[in-house]
């Protein structure tokens, strides 16, 4: 295994796949009335999040407070990076701390590949701008091998805000290494102009749901509404929103995601946010298995 | 025992007199060199706080840690809830991290009893708009009880600021439980207009402190100073401020009660709340006993 | 061993060497796979931050938990102080919780020691105001004595704003405890008028740094700029900045040292902050041994 986990790209085929069942394995420890290992006890793990964040940060402080490590988190609003100190002096010093892990989150693409080329802690990047979010592609695979037993040839439609979205840039990369035929689907302007090669794009829903085996949502930022983008979020909804009706146009028993937080009646309809097919908390649960996994094989 | 403590009405005599009982004897552990027991290990509890709350939470968080449960101290503030995260999504999510209890203050009143119906976790009510606060309850009758051997047939005097208060509803529902007899002493506007039958009301301090063995003063807002309930906190002492010579009304060795912060000087003099009868630091100590007895018994 | 660690006055030279020989070999703990002792397991430690702090913080908390305590930091923004509790109701009630020690950081000087008086916790200076920062002076002689092997007879220069440093305060009051000869290197308007007997004052930087074998910096606190202080960055870093050329005017492998954070550029020069000599990093990493070697040895 890397030192690392910055970017899905970086990870061979195996590796993940190593991950994965790694996660699975985990999830059966999260089952137990004991919902802990004490795998990693004595290591120190730093949780430096330069943006806000509740979910994911909540998500890692449960995955290493389980595997018994000791947890730090850092709180940047009040540290010496607002006195004006350089980031590689930042991580320079929490290097001398001895610490183990670092998982950063950073509105810039590329500060955990920076970091992770100047310390010798493994890094785990928790979301670097709109580059990548390699945990959740991690999770979003877990819940789908799960689910589904496989992942090779199943037809996977990323819908949305593609363009800005760190979490399908991540699964675009992890989908297709282990197989997957990935589409993407939304409007011209949220879709990047040169995709990956073999990724197909839809820029119409009806077309992108059909034939689909599983369909992840993306959050939409509520920031970019009645800008150039889309006028409203109900005008969002008619062409891009996952109903009921259009769910139905993906193959039967077609998984439905989401990283969340979901803004129901937006991109979701909230019946089928809640539908048998969704696997929305599932996602929930597994995150913090595949974060168990990722901090305890860097170990190595 | 039950699955929640959302409110001192729904939990049982005999109940009730457990939690005391277990209270007492984790004091014991309080006194240890080691503060700790095994008891909750590989448990998980999530404190939510979506009011800012120093005390509570601090006495809550010692709690777990001595049952030894990892403890995540969920941010409201940075939180998905800001994000537009509806409270049952928010929720939902939370139960899917696997966690075992879920410790809830909130301003509206009604929040951990929604909560306690929507998730398998074990809520604990921290306090409630101006409904409950039932671990403070709890706490109270630990320090009658160790002071004065029994609750029953003791006459009890909550003194202040009674309608807008979780610790006066969460008291009288307690302390009538256990057989005490309660009354209830304030200006006729801040008095609810149908306490509880059984509960006696003095619009007059003097009155009120005749015949007490214990007296439980109130926290005063001071928000509400200058409004129209009173105009000034020296009016307020005055009246309803507890002085030596108020105590000296009440029974000899009436306790003295407070759940801090104090105001000194409003609403209790700065010498009564150091003299020997009061046991306002031992509601301290006995609030993480009380804590610890709730959590490890819901855990059943 | 006293019960606190407020001033480095306090401390005698028999128990400022103990401290730092038993940082030492806490060192080796910290060379470990398993950074971890068990020693201090069941007890408390509060960490009560009155002024923001990370690096101070995380130093401690590392510390704290390698020791195995209980780890409490309480939020003083949202707690009773800000409710005008006063101080020491705050306290009496931390203490009620049964806590074993208490750090403290506060921006006025005096409050750790006040606090001292009124609690039996072991209370350890986190940094009073403009008057002590003990762990730091410790911290500081544990990397000057491994490096030099001793520190009696050394020449030390402590260079900048040596007013209103909390760091000079308690590094001049340990080094000369420890046999150290102690120059104070600054402009006449922030050097105090009275230096303690048998430290030497240079208000030329050139010849403050002939003949010494450690060069400390201090942090320029940057909102002193423009005002009466010093015209510009620019003119403090000619005037009192240690570039290589001054560096080569000390003895041959002076060491160089800075508290943190570094404003590089302005008290000291990149090249100088990332040269064989510096030891600044090793100072970030003896920080945790002493604060593990001041919180087990108080314990007494």
């Amino acid at each position: 295994m890397p030192k690392d986990l910055v970017s899905m790209k970086d990870i061979a085929k195996e590796e993940t796949e190593a991950i994965i069942d790694t996660a699975l394995s985990f999830k059966d420890v999260l089952r137990r009335d004991i919902k802990k290992v004490p795998a990693l006890r004595g290591k120190t793990v730093v949780n430096l999040f330069f943006e806000p964040s509740t979910r994911t940060k909540t998500s890692f402080e449960l995955a290493e407070k389980r595997l018994s490590t000791d947890v730090i988190n850092f709180s940047v609003s009040s540290s010496s990076v607002v006195k004006g100190e350089s980031l590689l002096d930042t991580v320079r010093t929490i290097e001398a701390y001895g610490i183990d892990y670092l998982v950063i989150r950073h509105a810039s693409a590329g500060v955990p590949h920076f970091i992770s080329r100047i310390t010798k802690a493994s890094v785990v990047n928790a979301g670097d701008g709109i580059n990548e979010h390699p945990t959740q592609a991690l999770l979003d695979a877990v819940t789908i091998k799960e689910k589904k037993g496989t992942i090779a040839g199943l037809e996977v439609a990323i819908v949305g805000d593609i363009l800005h979205s760190r979490v399908a840039r991540s699964n675009v990369y992890c989908l297709m290494k282990l197989g997957a035929r990935v589409r993407l689907v939304g409007p011209p302007t949220l879709i990047p102009l040169n995709p990956p090669s073999g990724v197909k794009v839809f820029y119409n829903m009806d077309e992108g749901m059909r034939g689909a085996d599983v369909v992840m949502m993306l959050r939409i930022q509520l920031e970019r509404m009645g800008k150039s983008f889309f006028p409203s979020t109900k005008e969002f909804f008619k062409y891009w929103g996952l109903s009921a009706e259009r769910l139905a146009m993906a193959n039967k028993d077609a998984l439905v995601m989401h990283p969340g937080p979901m803004n129901r009646g937006i991109e979701i309809a909230s019946e089928v946010a809640d539908c048998p097919q969704s696997v929305i908390l599932e996602q929930v649960t597994n995150g913090i298995a595949v974060r168990m996994a990722v901090i305890y094989m860097l170990q190595g």
